[in-house]
């Protein structure tokens, strides 16, 4: 141990008891006991049936629940925000102006939004165990691909576009499940605010808390054209609930990494998350500056910007809290008395004994081809929607003639329907803003890998960036949907032929993009997946079943209750108000309210006192905007939208202590609906009249 | 130790042996044995003398050296770019397209910049010690600055301008040396090629090579408005030195850490790079975006882009250096072996044993006011001109009134010429320019600090940063250099009547700045001088007194040989050739060669046979810049201009096996001003004609 390390562990207790809320757990296993004890309630079937089936997942990494039996959806707007932005022009902002559908009619269409809702879960393990058995790196990731994608494939079925199925590895790949959803591919808007008070404090007061914001939007799933019936959807309870009333939290969390053995944070700590860190620092630097340069530039990159600006905050609480030696040390203590627990055992150490040490040597490999990873195969050398239609045009042409078994995972049956969305999309592409940010990617590109790597020469040549860029995006026909629906229905033929610019570009890095990504998923994740198994399995040993799996992206269900914590030894209470939003405004962006609330003030419809936003100790985490916050009757409370800053670390260790979900009140949500935005049609339609 | 580590120090052996180039000596310390063994040359006085007359050291932080008799002063193209853009307009760019005096009477003055040549060193740790003896924190640092102060003042005399006194901290605190130089403060620009060569490859190319730049420019210092005469010079021979060959670089190698302790290495490797790291990388986008915006703007900016460039690859390969474990270990190593030394003596352990605890609970202190201190007392929060001139004017007139010996440090006597020329320099200040930096840094002050930070409150109220940027600007009267001379001469009422917007800036948030640096003096940099003072004593005792200080811009002289090394097991050779260049060239910046070098090509008379850059094992570090490379003839054979990438872990160790240091050949030098520019009155000046 290292000295200011031994120094603090020395010096300080680590009061790490009592973890009487923590947990993302599936809906199958949900921890009764302890539930009952913390929250005194223990959730029938009916309840969890209700739970799964209200509970909505969108399509890009956010949650959202069914709010009337019309399949209406509430979610927060920065999960709407993307479709917001595409259905926005130069001349009518809804960004900025917000957005109300008068009629049912007037809703618009989210050109590449899908929202699925949980139908079904089936324990596939034993089909997984028994087809990758004995076998390691390579030979492990294809046999696994190959089983999953069948897996995936037989429980689609027909039609295609309605279901949709993913085997989902639990506990690093302790377990296999396979989820079925139904897929909801025509989403409209209903209604959004607008951004300065849906992200009112921007990115200073994101993850923070007090917090003033309306970070909501009502979505709408229609089938055949019409809005869609659903038969459960949670109502909404105007009243919330009481501070240290019991609150459930139904979403689907992205990724934690509680699981991760040491060398894993090693990697993360030293390599991942300082790299990345780096890399998007200097990007939101030069978009924030692009934005600066006029309104229409704002505009176009505020999304982009957004969520560059969010990922950071994220990753820097992350890396805090694999900077803290207290964590490190617990997380250390942990892994220390699972190894003694399993080196006691002879069987148990034949079996997994040797787990952590290839995992430890798999990060070397991922150390190794970080960059070349990320810039050729992951994206970072070609900031450009149209290079990202370019390749996956290119690659489903190689991919779709294959077997699904042996296609890349994205090509499997089970997800063409999303892939196909997006690139069929009509959302705009806006040329400068290509040029931008494809001039800057190779810049990076050329930086990270030399200006002597094979293929920065072959991407660049003799020219700069700057050329390259404006050359490939003067001369694409990628913006045209009918020439991107062409080569996606076209095939091989077809894009073999063509001679576009990005496909030329996609072409000529493909061999060695896909070589980064087999060299990564058979001598990494495989590694990694192959050997957490093993150390899931002694976890079992040790502990029982009675363990949370990390979050991947699949409905979890957290409990808490409506709690303030202590911050620099001072309280910090619960509860804000829509009063107090008002003392918080400066009239300058990002503090500057919107016109519409200074009306509602001004005309005494708007209730100062109502309360705004709260907090919960809730165990949530990133994919968890947009999730209902319900009560024990199943109502909504409240509407997740951010966690605050202690809420980070908890992507390696939940501490009721201080992790905190910060929701939008669903009192605050009626309340404005009626009196800022003459929406009471949908206040009516979600409370169930 | 941790996993990954763990496992990788029982794979790896850990070559360190057989650092025979090691060390940036100090003059009056000389490892003869070392040097004669390693380069079979050991150093008379009479050669030591000359080395320490011809040697210069650059007010910005770089090195130079005395090229003839009438005081040309050969340094690189990058140590005098800042002298150069400030001589540039809008109409006349001579970064782009270079500047050559035809006569000394068109030689150019630069605005700001000192030009220092080391007189005489004295040994003056006992008067430090016994003012600070049985002292700590806060009366630790009153004591040691008061003392300093005294010497300095005494030392420097009459008439200061050409006298300039520094007590060095030499071992980290274990000895003090005053160091009397002879000051010239007309410093006049007589070369300079254009930049596409001087940084030819430019970003990418950087601390790489093979490498082919002319990093070179000449500079004049003058007296009395005449070229100064100089006793002492070294001769330029243009056939360099031969691979092999022994080689010393004589210069100002600006900080190394290679003696701090695990605790402040931890601090660096956790805390203050990846923090600064992410900070510079964001505002490296930022100005990368402005400088797209048009020719002026990317004109304007560039000599701070650079800077930031240039600081983000140094830093990232000094994160790299500590996050790899080998150095770590082998660091732990060092320092453990150390401690148990001291722990068996009881003398040693009753007076050394705690000053590692010590270090490691300042570095907790230093965590602690971390980005409060960098933002508003270190600059971060304030990037402008304006405030730079505000604050030096507002501090001057408190500082300047109390006795030297209490003073700021920057405000003491000696250092106070300095300061003077800084603030009234000529240099253009734009606008504009500064509208956007200061509008960035505001936005960073209130992300580091929150918007609810009383300081940020106070600089912001209700506005955003760019309405407070604007408006600052707009209305100072700080670009006019007849306000800032009469606030500097006005003293304290002058300054105390001003109502300008950036003199009120400084005003407000001085009191939180002072108190800010008063705690990192006292209660960090203070503990840690005392304690590493005691810890150097402990090395004295171990290993006696041939060991070198880390660096602090003072002359040191390191010894090596022109030789290659082995990449990735293929073999660098040490030269380059100007053919070599054209090869390289892609016609794009940073690629691009000017126009003068395909003319010389053309019409024949470039040898492109000729030795361009070379590498040598000379232990160098930042602020070798411009360093002279000589024989043991002390003739320039090369000069100094970067380190290869695996220099930058010189910060925490010397690497002979790939540490290297990168020169433009004498041969390169004398070829291009003769054949490429006219300049062979130069060329001829330097070659003693």
């Amino acid at each position: 141990m290292n000295a200011l390390r031994a120094w603090l562990a020395a010096t300080l207790l680590l009061p790490l008891a009592g973890f009487a809320a923590e947990g993302m757990w599936t809906l199958d296993n949900l921890p009764a006991k302890a539930m009952q004890k913390s929250v005194g309630f223990t959730p029938d079937a009916a309840w969890v049936n209700k739970v799964m089936q209200s509970s909505a997942r969108l399509g890009n990494g956010c949650s959202g629940s069914f709010v009337s039996k019309d399949g209406l959806v509430l979610t927060n707007h920065h999960c709407a925000r993307n479709c917001i932005q595409e259905l926005s022009t130069a001349k009518a902002d809804l960004i900025k102006d917000g957005f109300l559908a008068k009629t049912r009619e007037a809703e618009l269409r989210c050109p590449a939004l899908e929202i699925n809702r949980l139908e079904e879960i089936t324990d596939v393990s034993a089909k997984v165990d028994a087809a990758t058995k004995g076998k390691t790196g390579e030979a492990f990731a294809k046999a696994k691909k190959a089983e999953i994608a069948a897996l995936e494939s037989t429980c689609t079925g027909t039609p295609k576009t309605a279901r949709k199925c993913e085997v989902v590895t639990l506990y690093q790949g302790g377990r296999y499940h396979l989820y079925r959803y139904h897929r909801f591919d025509d989403v409209r808007l209903a209604f959004a605010p607008e951004e300065a008070i849906a992200f009112f404090g921007g990115d200073p007061d994101n993850f923070n808390f007090p917090r003033f914001d309306l970070d909501m939007s009502l979505l709408r799933v229609y089938e055949n054209d019409a809005p869609a019936k659903v038969a459960s959807f949670f109502p909404l309870k105007p009243e919330g609930a009481a501070e240290g009333e019991a609150t459930f939290i139904t979403g689907h969390p992205g990724s934690t990494q509680r699981d991760l053995t040491m060398a894993q944070l090693e990697f993360l700590r030293d390599v991942a998350l300082p790299q990345r860190l780096m890399l998007s620092s200097e990007y939101r630097g030069y978009l924030a500056r692009y934005r600066t340069e006029g309104a229409e530039q704002s505009r176009v990159a505020t999304d982009d910007f957004f969520g560059i600006e969010n990922g950071l905050k994220v990753r820097k609480g992350q890396l805090e809290a694999l900077q803290d030696p207290e964590v490190f040390a617990f997380k250390k203590q942990q892994e220390t008395e699972l190894r003694a627990y399993v080196n006691k055992n002879a069987k148990l150490k034949k079996d997994y004994g040797s787990a952590w040490d290839e995992i430890a040597k798999a990060q070397i490999t991922a150390r190794n081809i970080y960059w070349e990873h990320r810039m050729l195969e992951g994206g970072n050398g070609f900031y450009s929607k149209y290079f990202d239609a370019a390749r996956t045009v290119l690659r489903a042409a190689e991919e779709r003639a294959k077997p699904n078994a042996e296609r890349l995972e994205e090509f499997g049956d089970a997800r063409l329907p999303q892939l196909e969305q997006h690139l069929l999309s009509t959302a705009p592409v806006y040329p400068e803003y290509e040029k931008a940010t494809l001039a800057y990617s190779l810049t990076k590109l050329r930086e990270y890998l030399s200006p002597d790597h094979p293929m920065v020469k072959a991407v660049l040549g003799k020219d700069s960036p700057e050329t390259v860029a404006a050359r490939l995006v003067d001369g694409t026909k990628l913006g045209d949907l009918a020439t991107r629906k062409a080569l996606w229905e076209g095939g091989k033929k077809a894009v073999d032929e063509s001679r576009d610019p990005f496909i030329e570009l996609a072409r000529k890095v493909d061999g060695a993009a896909r070589a980064l990504r087999k060299t990564y998923e058979d001598e990494v994740k495989a590694v990694e997946t192959k050997n957490a198994g093993k150390i899931a399995a002694a976890r079992f040993a040790l502990k029982g079943t009675s363990v949370y799996p990390d979050a991947t992206f699949t409905l979890r269900l957290s409990f808490g209750q409506v709690k303030g914590w202590e911050e620099k030894g001072k309280p910090v209470t619960p509860f804000t108000t829509i009063g107090g939003t008002f003392e918080r405004e400066t009239g300058a962006d990002p503090f500057a309210l919107p016109k519409s609330w200074f009306t509602a003030r001004d005309n005494g419809s708007l209730n100062l006192s109502q309360p705004f936003n709260f907090v919960s100790t809730n165990d949530i985490i990133g994919g968890n905007s947009g999730s209902p916050v319900i009560n024990k009757q199943a109502q909504i409370v409240g509407l997740v939208f951010d966690g605050n800053i202690r809420s980070l670390g908890g992507a390696y260790w939940y501490d009721e202590r201080s992790n905190r979900a910060v929701s939008v009140h669903s009192g605050a949500i009626s309340e404005t609906l009626r009196t800022v935005y003459g929406a009471g049609v949908l206040a009516d339609e979600m409370a169930g009249h």
